[in-house]
């Protein structure tokens, strides 16, 4: 059954500039491209894409073409839409590193054979100082500093470096480039989809029609999910680390979570620690299989439902005393989990690590373990000290 | 007799940054590389450069070598500082006619052989969108809107296109292609070469020396004397419009003109007619030859001085109705003043253009002649208007 192309293109979608246009093109009778641009700057895609490509996904459901912009280029700056700070910028080998995988992660939801996957360095690339003059003549400073994050900055007196402004014009010109019926983004990026109207307009293109997805938050129910935030599943994640992740969120986010990834509403009366098998459940069963999904469920509920997690049985640490973080980073490093000192700092200041129960609060704090004593990430991570 | 080196080179000078610095440099023992940039954005250079290109010339008189940048690149936006408003854009070809006669004229004043000339289309035409970004990333906006001019325009609400930002980018990388030891300019070029001192520190190279030279007002007695605002002596202008130019001006002006172009007072007690001659015919001299300039100024002074202008020998210009600027178009524009509406309606606005001695206000007046009356332009032009 064909679903009726307005409702099936506006599921879900949080904000569109406008309903008009966007009926408008539908009606054209050919197929739409329908563009959404995404920055190779972490390894992974994450659950907050899989929105996005899943309203690809709905648009090629209805016959229109999905155009993927794995943004090499843009990278080189990084989006500063909703940052506080001038981000930090990436090599071109961690880019391209990234980029290499983005295809086939982006495939788990699309269908290949509707898909141009475009990567935007070979436009931007090429652009010459005359011409990036010529873009650049479209529009204002007053236009730019108007946009919510760069205003905050500018009133907080933060540094807005001068290349920053580029990326709403990069990516607007992505759209020229790939003559984009409709750009799909987060609602965070009303403003540099707004962009591309402007320069495509001044090429005289039609312009793209904004449809704007809902801000997926990140397992720290806080801040948006994000790769350089560090609180994101991504697409490539195992099974038990899908799982896990899933059953480590607090029972409030749980009701977004299904909305958004799930498409229905948190079945009425369900205990949360159902619901989250359940979601966990469908997430894998999407990204992997079935059957790894029902397999990884129940081993879960085997190793953490049925029984308490018995401490004789956690893996072993030999005493030591320093810093929290580095102490965090030396006892959970191996399970992947807090790799890094920063991973590790923003997980003791968001108190997840506890020692003996008791919140460890400061990275910097000395902590002196003792052998018996359990240093505990969450649910599922603890190590039992041993003597050093 | 060689003069003392840092007093010729500060001779005239409005400021430098620093005294110090520039001490330090002329004791290097090596011909110092002194950088003047000049944007072709009109056939002509005028008295305003000469005082740079002097000051220029001094330098070499001191041994060192001059850089001079033909701003065939930086003319495509043209330097916004001291402008309220966006400057208009200027075509590639006639950025080419103008370079072309700039070196010519440029040795009006700078010694050949001490003298290299470069386009700086050589090198930022060839920059690509990853060598902007990574020049923009070396500034912020804060610092851009710091300047005086575009501080005034975002507080008045003026918009600033973005590209012009890029103008104190190109100059400061203009610096560092030339390796410049000292930059020279007009007092409204301090943030532009500060941009520059800012570029070369980041790319590990001395910082160059500020040198700025007074602004030169221009013929109105009020504004820099601009291209663009058409209140210009040009180098190449004839002896006759040189020196009908100088005459021209106010007496308030003459103490600058003498200071500024000929490094001495104005004899006190000379009557201002006479000291306006003796600098028409010394910048004829300096620009033709004194043999053109004693002819001119003697042809002037039958003309001019000895007997009225006589109302019967003036051109005939026939009666027309039209509005104010129109009007001084068609009957001035052969004598290659008011060639354009908009230059007539400033000079109708100062208040020079008068229909019997009664001044016209307004571009926009509609205005009527009769037969029998003069319009009069300034002293040295006027038409007797006849049946039409």
């Amino acid at each position: 059954m064909v679903p009726e192309p307005l409702a099936h293109a506006l599921r879900g979608a949080a904000k569109v500039v406008s309903e008009e246009e966007l009926r408008a093109k539908l009606n054209l009778g050919r197929p739409l491209r329908i563009k959404l641009g995404v920055d190779p700057t972490s390894p992974d895609l994450h659950l907050g894409h899989s929105l996005l490509l899943r309203k690809l996904r709905d648009f090629q459901e209805l016959g229109h073409q999905a155009v993927l912009i794995i943004g090499d280029f843009t990278a080189l700056i990084g989006d500063p839409s909703g940052r506080s700070i001038t981000r930090p910028q990436i090599s071109h080998e961690e880019i391209e590193r990234n980029a290499a995988t983005y295809r086939e992660q982006a495939f788990k939801v699309l269908e290949e054979a509707r898909t141009e996957v475009v990567y935007n360095s070979s436009w931007l690339g090429k652009l010459r100082f005359a011409d990036v003059l010529r873009l650049n003549s479209r529009v204002t400073l007053q236009q730019m500093l108007h946009r919510d994050d760069f205003r905050g900055r500018w009133e907080k007196q933060q540094p807005i470096h001068a290349h920053e402004i580029q990326y709403p014009i990069m990516q607007g010109w992505d759209s020229v480039m790939v003559n984009a019926d409709v750009e799909l983004g987060g609602t965070d990026q009303l403003f540099n989809i707004l962009v591309g109207r402007d320069l495509q307009r001044a090429e005289g293109q039609p312009e793209q029609v904004v449809l704007l997805m809902p801000i997926l938050e990140g397992l720290d129910g806080v801040r948006k999910m994000s790769k350089s935030l560090g609180n994101y599943i991504a697409l490539t994640d195992s099974p038990d680390e899908m799982f896990g992740k899933i059953m480590s969120i607090s029972d409030e986010l749980m009701e977004k979570y299904y909305s958004l990834l799930l498409h229905r509403a948190m079945p009425p009366g369900t205990h949360p620690l159902e619901a989250k098998k359940t979601l966990g459940q469908e997430i894998v069963s999407t990204y992997h299989s079935t059957a790894l999904a029902e397999k990884t469920r129940a081993a879960w509920t085997v190793r953490f439902s049925e029984r308490r997690l018995d401490e004789a049985e956690l893996p072993a640490f030999p005493a030591r005393t320093g810093d929290a973080a580095a102490v965090v980073v030396a006892a959970f490093g191996t399970f992947k989990l807090a790799k890094s000192r920063s991973e590790a700092s923003r997980l003791i200041r968001q108190g997840s690590v506890q020692l003996d129960g008791k919140k460890l609060s400061q990275p910097g704090d000395q902590v002196s373990l003792s052998p018996g004593q359990t240093l505990r990430l969450d649910k599922t991570h603890a190590v039992r000290i041993t003597a050093a």
